[in-house]
């Protein structure tokens, strides 16, 4: 891969709402879509389900109780045609200049493509993958040994990095805890806060214990601030002859500061791979300790093959594109707000805090490619916790509060435990949370059960109304067989190319980042006053801020 | 207290918008409330954060950087005297049944209440907190005792809850992980997915573990499975002559249902203690537990502090009325669809989790006491993680996306860790990120600075545009002194009453759950689908469903 591919700037696209598309969606939601009913759209069309529902590689996806019916997917799919969509994604996966105002290529595909393959930069990224996973073996070498005697020995990992340094192996190690290695216990912290590191390095032997730094430039405040700690903690823990240069690797390409840190081994990779889309790299290191080098290539596999799926399937079976597609009818047309994430598996705990960075970072953004303000909504609220344990909690709001809720559930449908009684009555939740928003119960049906209720003079017709579910509330449903390393790494590309799909029809800059710059330097600015031990420290000083900034800052100096 | 008590009916409150004070509100909010900025606002008014800032126990608010004037908070103060908040908070604090539709009194303040005070229910309640923190502290002993060779010794606490029963004990203990057992670890199992309890599980040995099963009626699903699962792997695996009755308790008040299962001690509870207003009840055991009965004892007369401050403080400085009515401003007048809740302390990660139980479980409603729809919005979206880690993550958003997102941050002054450098970062960040989000930042500013990037072909004007922030966005600031025992309960029960003010307002009941129901019994109709050994089981048995249902039913269930 040639660096002048790198240079290529992108044809200008028609952004969403200036093509003839839009204006037949806007038209087509007025007629068919704000008042669209899914108990009637089923009990019209036998055959919703299996139109609007799709296989790609690894992840099925139910999306048929969406309020979404085949006209408007069919101008959805004008609308992506019209946006150059097709054209788009191949300029992309080829390496051209996708994220514009940082002039960079977008190549995490690239991360996932075998060796060999005429993707860019094949050769760089597999030269790395094998390093990093031949470290891996050795991690997983000395984890084996624990326990032995063996001075080289280790039990623990600790993970430093935050956002996409953090997130995305936080996550994968997380999901696939079913195939970790047994003697190792891996941690991760982020938050500058002391209360994340401390707990976990009092709990920790030094000598036993390897450090990950990732930190792609080597200076991220809270990345560094942990591993400052980790370092202090190891050199007055560890016995003497334990070498920092064993205990601590760093994912970063500044190596002259990795090495004035003590750091000899580093894992590099390049300003093609975005921090929110870099588990498959160096980044993934933690994700390969656990599950070794294999469980890694079977996570890349899995979302090579959503990659391609993502660049060859027409856009009618296009998994990603469809998605991206009914996210933007959703948002733009039906006006959610947000998205609950409630992935039916407890390894999954961590997906919603993954893709709130995914999606809300990537998307959140109010100006297009030309810096033109947008108007129209971009980036939803994403949140979620799993289930069944939502359900015990906010399910009560998506069920019968004021505001309409798309939920987006995952089923699994294997389990990687020998439980299989709580496995279906999981999965009998899960289906049941889905039917029960669609289907309602009107106050009629409410009247007709009996209900204990302590509530001897209420009224019933009262308590009916009480218990009256409006239903038609959307949701899809995502299916996996089971939760593997292919999987996961199928569901994750899944989402990038979601998420880049509506990004792409907003016709804004999916891969930038400009909105954390002004908190970071407004930080700095602050710190001098907090911190009376940094250069041109002044405690407590609120000259020149606000009346609310001087005056919280006031409160936390003040002895 | 008498049971007649608790059989007295609320008078009629009027509802908030049929008051005089809710038009003077609509005609304030286009004239003064839309468009204000914040900015001009802090320009104006050198004392609009003295203004807007209030004192309670143990919990200091910042409502300056919210979009509202005083004269917008006097209407406020109206509309509460004119829906008898007043008289409404004292019916409830005064066992007054305010969860109509189940016919209870609303009674967790009683739990809070010292002994001897004259609230109801007094002296059973103290006579249930004796015993439970008696257990606690024998609990206590048994895990000083590890290590020891005792038999009698334990080293893990197994908590299996949900909802309520879950999130309240999982979220203090966590808070509370500075004053926790130095020889204990407490582990929370909550979901009915295996993959929840069956790591857990795994890495504990029997004879050294308790297992605390709360389920107020020891029928909950998810707690019962996993119940079973848990006394399977005891017997399974504790040596010979332990007993189940050593190494289980019951929190419930269903004794025969819990001696069925071998459990012989258990502590109950009352049907005014809902199950989000729970865990100062017995199900608060793990949280004694690790902090022990003085500790939890500090929880309590923290949160009785902020009951009396909610009590007997007039409207203009009542906190939890203040930021109630905060809420309903922002919600059904700026029209606000979530709350980011942005904890700067690693230690309340779970708070955002417990936050959405209490807010939107308590106030995700649709229709008012009479069982009328009501024309406003209720609960809004909870959601948030801890900062710093979300600023690296979904805060791009919150700056520069096209949606208004209020953001609460809590600041804790005093860190229980040794790294004051890191604590003055993460204040810094706290204070900066609500400064960036109201502040904000011009295009001429933008283009004032000099910003490396490699888009050399980018238009610098252009650039300028993408790193705007339109500012104004609106936050809300909680200071606490430290992270204690104490100051947790404070911040708890603030949110309690808040809760309780905005629901009271709108003339909902937040004390029920009805929408949980329906998705409850589907579930149950469908349980017989997916698991062959159930009675009555028709495995993959589609008829009667629904086309979505029935084709995701027959995806989960082939072979």
């Amino acid at each position: 891969m040639s660096a002048a591919a790198g240079t290529a700037t992108l044809p200008p696209w028609p952004r969403c709402d200036r093509t003839r598309a839009w204006g037949a969606l806007a038209g087509h939601w007025q007629a068919h879509g704000r008042d669209l009913d899914l108990r009637e759209a089923f009990a019209r069309d036998p055959r919703r389900f299996e139109s609007l529902s799709f296989a790609a590689p690894e992840v099925f996806a139910d999306l048929s109780k969406n309020r979404i019916d085949l006209a408007a997917m069919r101008f959805l799919l004008d609308l992506a045609r019209e946006c150059g969509l097709e054209s788009r994604r191949d300029a992309m996966l080829a390496g051209a200049v996708a994220n514009a105002t940082e002039g960079r290529a977008v190549l995490h595909t690239a991360l996932r493509a075998p060796r060999g393959a005429a993707t860019p930069f094949n050769a760089e990224v597999h030269a790395v993958l094998d390093a990093m996973l031949a470290f891996a073996e050795q991690v997983r070498e000395r984890a084996a040994r624990s326990g032995t005697g063996d001075a080289d020995s280790l039990t623990d990992i600790v993970h430093i990095g935050i956002g996409g340094s953090d997130l995305g192996p936080a996550m994968a190690v997380r999901a696939l805890e079913a195939f970790r290695h047994r003697r190792l216990r891996l941690h991760f912290v982020s938050n500058v806060d002391g209360h994340d590191i401390a707990p976990v390095l009092a709990a920790l032997r030094p000598e036993r214990t390897l450090v990950i730094v990732a930190s792609k430039t080597f200076t991220t405040q809270e990345t560094m601030a942990n591993a400052a700690v980790a370092r202090r903690w190891f050199v007055a823990g560890a016995p003497a002859g334990a070498d920092i240069a064993n205990h601590f690797v760093g994912v970063t390409t500044n190596l002259k500061a990795a090495a004035e840190f003590g750091i000899t081994r580093t894992f590099g990779f390049w300003d093609w791979v975005g921090g929110r889309y870099s588990l498959w790299s160096a980044i993934g290191l933690p994700i390969a300790i656990a599950v070794g080098s294999a469980g890694f290539r079977e996570l890349l596999a899995g979302a090579r093959a959503m990659d391609e799926h993502f660049a060859g399937s027409p856009l009618e079976a296009n998994l990603p594109v469809l998605l991206g597609l009914a996210d933007l009818w959703n948002r733009n047309f039906h006006g959610y707000t947000s998205r609950c994430v409630a992935p039916y598996h407890q390894g999954l705990a961590h997906l919603p805090a993954y893709l709130q960075q995914l999606e809300m970072e990537s998307n959140g953004k109010g100006v297009d490619l030309a810096g033109e303000p947008v108007p129209f909504a971009t980036s939803p609220v994403v949140w979620g916790e799993p289930g069944t344990n939502g359900q015990h909690a906010f399910f009560q709001m998506l069920h019968q509060g004021t505001d309409v809720v798309p939920v987006e559930f995952i089923a699994v449908k294997r389990p990687a435990h020998e439980h299989p009684d709580l496995h279906a009555k999981l999965l009998a939740n899960c289906l049941a949370q889905g039917q029960a928003l669609m289907l309602g119960k009107s106050v009629d049906e409410a009247a007709a059960e009996n209900v204990p209720t302590a509530a001897a003079d209420l009224d019933c017709a009262v308590l009916a109304r009480h218990r009256r579910f409006p239903g038609n509330r959307p949701s899809t449903t995502l299916v996996l067989d089971a939760l593997t390393p292919r999987s996961l790494g199928a569901l994750i590309a899944l989402y990038e190319h979601r998420v880049w799909t509506s990004g792409a029809l907003w016709n804004i800059n999916s891969f930038d980042q400009w909105g954390v710059e002004l908190g970071k330097a407004l930080a700095n600015r602050l710190l001098p006053r907090l911190d009376a031990t940094v250069p041109g420290a002044k405690l407590g000083d609120a000259a020149g801020l606000d009346g609310s900034t001087a005056g919280l800052l006031r409160r936390l100096t003040s002895t």
